[in-house]
């Protein structure tokens, strides 16, 4: 299991994309975005036409842990992009119309911790090497919205959380990698 | 003297207490946290929860260089946790209740940055060990209002003479240490 | 040819400073800023008197290609500072009335990259050691206005462009650099 992360634009992906092409083999990509404007669908289009033909895309907004653990057996790599969509994912699913002062946060993180102990726990027990794209979201100014601020705990966590449970962890700068966690 | 920086719930201040815990001894823990509301009250008493319990906690919202003077010669290891809220003190302190437009931006710095050189002084000194966690705040999109781009200003500044004065300097990432200066 | 980058007050004019001066020699220095309010030139005439006297400034805010051929048999060592600052300049020039929602961002972006491949063509094969200094804006939360994004994408693209073409490439973490990828 291997853990990407850095900053918007930093080249993460291109990353991720270049360590499953040289794995060789079918590739499992799962998208976890879900279109939800034109400026996304856009840069989503952009993203597809960037990987090889021959990937198999999945998109899947929730409970990646059962899709690593239904295909681990036919694709010896698969791509998980990204975390931090997912996360934006499960924080709307729950709770996406309400007021923020309202929101559960507790409750939330706790529901989105546990989501991704299975993540890793499949990823961890799985045949096949699973690579996980996040963002850094943490190094700027504090946000002086509410919502933004337990986003960004949570993300920070979750990236934490994954970290821990990789083999190697990359943070990639300016589109170079630079290793954070190596494997032996 | 060491230096732990990391963005936003990246694990600086778990890493730091693994430290702490680790060099054995009794730990004098210095929290900066003015409690100003109860998003701020939550988080402190979680962070408490965190920490062992025969540590000793001690509030302090400026003058850090007395506290670590004082009670160097009871304490191996003292933890000053976080330089980033000491600075949001310092900043409100002076100038709190004023139009941002109207304040003297470059006597807040001043103040400030003597006393960091204070707590450094007083850090590079004394029999203790001194780890202080700051935040990295300086690699978002340049914020739209004054305050905040003073803030990260006097931060960035505040951030380079504690890093050129500890003999250690650690980058969290991820909640995975990466060193950035070591000594020796 | 060089990279430097790292956020806000992070110490990376210093370090591109240090190294010129190491170098020995005459120095361009190439300033990009466009002085646009009050703010800025306190911060142009700061960073002017940081400067070694005996050093050239020149003032471009775009086609720094044509100065590096222009001067590279002049000055062993050139300094850019900052690519940051070009990108907001040639956002601006191109579109700078415009609703952000009406610009064209794909085309604002060819025209940037386009400019960085003309820069970093001139930087590879000129006699002259070309530090360029750039600023990590993608660490913080999505910003919330589309200008912003579009930046920070731009930003970012730019970033990894710059760093493949380069040499060396450093990461400046609280004043301290951090090799990011070093030449053989």
């Amino acid at each position: 299991m291997m853990l990407i992360t850095g900053g918007a634009r930093s080249g993460k992906s291109r990353f991720a994309e270049q360590i499953a092409e040289k794995r060789g083999g079918d590739v499992l990509y799962i998208a976890t975005s879900a279109v939800t404007d034109a400026e996304m669908a856009e840069r989503i289009r952009f993203h597809q036409q960037q990987r090889p033909a021959h990937w198999h895309t999945f998109e899947r907004h929730r409970d990646l842990a059962d899709v690593v653990r239904l295909k681990q057996a036919e694709f010896p790599t698969i791509v998980i992009e990204c975390i931090t969509t997912l996360i934006t994912n499960l924080l709307f699913d729950m709770d996406g119309e309400a007021d923020p002062e309202a929101m559960d946060f507790i409750a939330i993180e706790q529901h989105i911790l546990a989501q991704i102990t299975d993540l890793t726990d499949a990823a961890q027990h799985c045949e096949s090497e699973v690579i996980l794209v996040t963002n850094e979201v943490g190094m700027g100014i504090v946000p002086d919205n509410l919502l933004s601020r337990r986003f960004r705990d949570i993300a920070g966590r979750v990236n934490q959380q994954l970290a821990a449970a990789a083999d190697e962890v990359y943070l990639v700068v300016s589109g170079i990698p630079v290793p954070v966690k190596t494997s032996a």
